[in-house]
């Protein structure tokens, strides 16, 4: 027999998963709740409501319809909120332009999506004023001040300023029903090898991820969990896969909103004590940089919980976040997958445990969240053991991942080939079904016919006392293929020797921890570490400049 | 510019939402968790995976196909629970059979559904006698019995008995995908009023529906919530509305289950001692029936979330549940609606607040979950204030309402006139969206101009404390159109009077709680109040008799 479609009776309404769906609770049932951008507004959902309405109808004075592509250049605000709902309920494409890349990679991303409209906040203008007649597709700007600048004397097609094109037009705006694959977002990867690439995520992927992840985060017994009195502040810029996904969630359960603007460690410490801020997400760089500020010295932190992601969670800051009472704890993704895959969890059984023994459940790749289907393989695309030791590389499958790189087919079948996604990470499962990343398949070390985790070695080489930070690399090596070696910039006023370093891994070696292969040959006492844009390590060029 | 879709890479696995898909977290972190059925067995998710796949080798083996509807028979088991995931994922329909129908009813229906192979506990044995030989597209029968028993004696085409039969077929079967659309249930609603009608749900529906109602259960501050280390029992049965979902729910959660059987006060509260269940939903005739029992007197209940549906929340009953320590709180949706629209919930700043106080905020029809896009209406389609007093037809969208009824397009257009779904309840939503439904659009009654609310009237009446049980209907009068009568069931051993119950309604009238045409022209005490076949009171039956 065939498969039987439910029937649909002519007048049923088949709801289509669209973006604005998500507003329908938050907007019958928190109205008056509120979102706070820095010490400069405070608005409720009501007025969130409204500004929607609002922006759609400015974009629309300015061309913009459905297909458009409306390009974001600001920090976290209540404006970038506004975005991520207007532009694609209208049907358009909102591209988040990652504001760390050069010009020229602004430039080309811009050009590559062929942006029509780009909302610009004024400390941008001097970069646009770079690339702005190399622009190829851009009809309008509209700027984005705190204070009063105006671009009017700058050379380009000038809408006018955001706030004033708002106040301007009337609130209401029939938001129509579409496609929900309909193009919602787009943004570009800041790998470290060739052009950025593009990717992008429909309404009904963004919707469906919003739902998991919230499920997921909800139902945490204690330990990590989200809830609607929760108190939200994103410190993964919302350019950067849309803040993880996490405004969206935050605004679907109706909860206090605080968007922080450019991150500065003494405004987000003043933000998280004075606005009581419980729930947030952040790289490992920006944790370190805001614990270690002076402003943060006498905030309590004992409310707050924390989704750390983007690079590997040292076990070392993970002991210095739990030192100060916050709920910190590995989230796991990438660009191409909207994030979310996994979040690792303390066992409830572990609750109370010393903090040591939590910060190693913590800082794991973790779980799966709801309809994840993540897997790791061999080269032959089988299933590695579940054993928390054998190593292979993680594909998935999930409702929400890029179906390609924008105008890339190569790189699109290659990321998808064998019909699931490649992470282009290797990791291992265990027996309850936790994974741990042990390192990026490009980054694994080849010894002897043994692979070593460059990932492992850093978080081991971290330990130790002296170390401030350190990056583990392979280096050619005619007998064994390739040996590890190991860059390390000390703590201020400390000093160690290389034999020292290597003793130390010796010791975890003996421990059973890591492979005897895995100490490195060389160690070398560097000032600073190369980094991308995003402020991760950046192991090709530490590679380059140690072969060069 | 025209909407533009994703761009689909050819290799890219495009992820339908089917109900097999929410095993993949479950069967990666809750392997050894238990699923258990009465003191007859015990399971783990690692078996449930199993018995899955040996479920649909043995419905293959009789014949069924994509296409195929299987109807279930039986009590809350595992095996139900195995057939909510394996039927559907075969891309077969399972229709989950009223037993509490009667004989004639259970005949319609399955001649209805075109049931081609009906699973059947061996206590329903003798009333399939009675149907089988109308059966019209019945091939085979399965038995299901704790205890031994067999069919080979009853003259029709059997199979064999469940466990024999999943026996000896391989535990391994590779679970297709298909269009998420197909239909994966079916089962008919027990109006008041002519034939069964059918509803019925596709895969994208219930997995959305799940995805949804975990999303804001868990997502609860601290009252009504749902997580993970939560033990589940269904008291509502698994044949209507899927037990709410529940086990749809608690599977993709991975949490403990455990199924009852048949209801019996005894049972189900020692279970719910003995598997230290925390979390169930039930009618409020069940739970009351549980919490008189002798065998609930010695029970600590103090751990138990109870989600109450299908009928009003007496607030008395939720009294009588709070003095018990249960966390109770109102839910509320209906066959057509896969059910749940809304929750009720005690805003956190009440978590101590007074038992009474507790009591009128959870016995409230709640605050729509996301994606409920929930209004009351004016007989314009025209929303009626948000006010708390505005009473309006509640009409719903959502991505999980049955599309029509099956085979039934005039009842399915009535259905969604309007693009709407119309509940047939009268209701009233509030300045923080939460909804009362104040009555059955069939039940309100209209006198004087003035509507009001038999519920209403039912739940003051409900509060002397002479009264057992209340129903109110309307009874025709020149003058006034309709007056409110009232039949009183009293409490063992009481008395009261007519008057007496009057001025009772007066009292409230007089507070301004309810209007005072509200108070009733006629009292008549009674032995007991007609019901339905789910143990609804059924007021078209007490009208016919009152009219005589």
């Amino acid at each position: 027999m065939a498969f039987e479609s439910v029937a649909v009776t002519p007048s049923a309404y088949t709801y289509p998963l669209l973006i604005k769906q998500l507003l329908h609770t938050p907007l019958a049932t928190s109205l008056d709740q509120e979102i706070v951008y820095r010490d400069k507004c405070r608005l409720t959902y009501r007025d969130l409501s409204q500004r929607i309405g609002r922006l759609a109808n400015t974009l629309t004075r300015q061309g913009v319809t459905s297909g458009s592509t409306v390009a974001m250049m600001d920090w976290d605000s209540h404006r970038y909120l506004e975005c991520f709902f207007a532009v694609p309920m209208m049907g358009a494409v909102l591209q988040t332009v990652n504001i760390r890349l050069s010009p020229e990679q602004i430039l080309y991303t811009l050009n590559h999506a062929k942006a029509d409209v780009v909302l610009v906040n004024a400390e941008f203008i001097p970069m646009l004023a770079i690339i702005k007649d190399q622009l190829e597709t851009v009809k309008k700007f509209i700027l984005i001040s705190d204070d009063g600048a105006d671009m009017a004397s700058f050379k380009i097609p000038y809408a006018g300023e955001y706030e004033a094109l708002l106040a301007a037009e009337s609130a209401s705006y029939d938001f129509p029903d579409f496609d929900e694959n309909t193009r919602a977002t787009t943004f570009y990867t800041t790998g470290t090898t060739g052009l950025p690439k593009g990717v992008y995520f429909s309404h009904r992927q963004l919707v469906l991820h919003t739902l998991a992840v919230a499920a997921h985060l909800g139902t945490a017994p204690g330990q990590g969990r989200l809830h609607r009195d929760d108190v939200y502040m994103p410190i993964t810029p919302m350019f950067h896969v849309h803040a993880w996904g996490l405004p969206y969630i935050a605004t679907m359960l109706g909860v206090k909103q605080v968007y922080p603007g450019r991150y500065a460690p003494d405004t987000l410490a003043q933000y998280i004590r004075d606005e009581k801020v419980t729930f947030s997400h952040c790289v490992p760089t920006i944790l370190h940089m805001l614990l270690s500020s002076a402003a943060a010295k006498d905030v309590d932190f004992s409310n707050w919980k924390v989704i750390i992601g983007g690079a590997a969670f040292p076990k070392g800051m993970a002991a210095m976040a739990l030192a100060r009472g916050i709920d910190v704890f590995a989230g796991y993704g990438m660009s191409e997958t909207c994030p979310i895959l996994t979040i690792a969890r303390l066992p409830s059984e572990m609750a109370e445990a010393d903090l040591d023994l939590q910060a190693d459940q913590r800082i794991k790749t973790g779980y799966p969240i709801p309809l994840v289907d993540l897997r790791t393989v061999d080269g032959e695309m089988v299933d590695t053991p579940r054993d928390g030791k054998s190593a292979g590389e993680i594909v998935v499958r999930a409702p929400w991942l890029t179906m390609g790189y924008l105008h890339n087919p190569a790189a699109s079948e290659d990321l998808w080939e064998g019909n699931c996604l490649h992470t282009g990470d290797i990791g291992v499962i265990d027996a309850k079904g936790c994974l741990i990343v042990t390192d990026r398949l490009k980054d694994v070390i080849k010894t002897g016919g043994e692979w070593v985790s460059s990932l492992e070695l850093e978080n081991i080489i971290s330990q130790h006392p002296a170390v401030n930070e350190v990056a583990v690399i392979g280096v050619k090596d005619d007998k064994w293929g390739e040996r590890p070696m190991a860059l390390v910039v000390l703590k201020e006023g400390q000093s160690v020797s290389a034999d020292e370093i290597k003793a130390h891994v010796m010791n975890f070696a003996e421990a059973g921890h890591v492979s005897r292969y895995a100490v490195p040959n060389q160690v070398r006492f560097v000032q600073s570490l190369a980094r991308t844009s995003v402020g991760k390590i950046n192991k090709k060029a530490i590679r380059e400049e140690v072969a060069g």
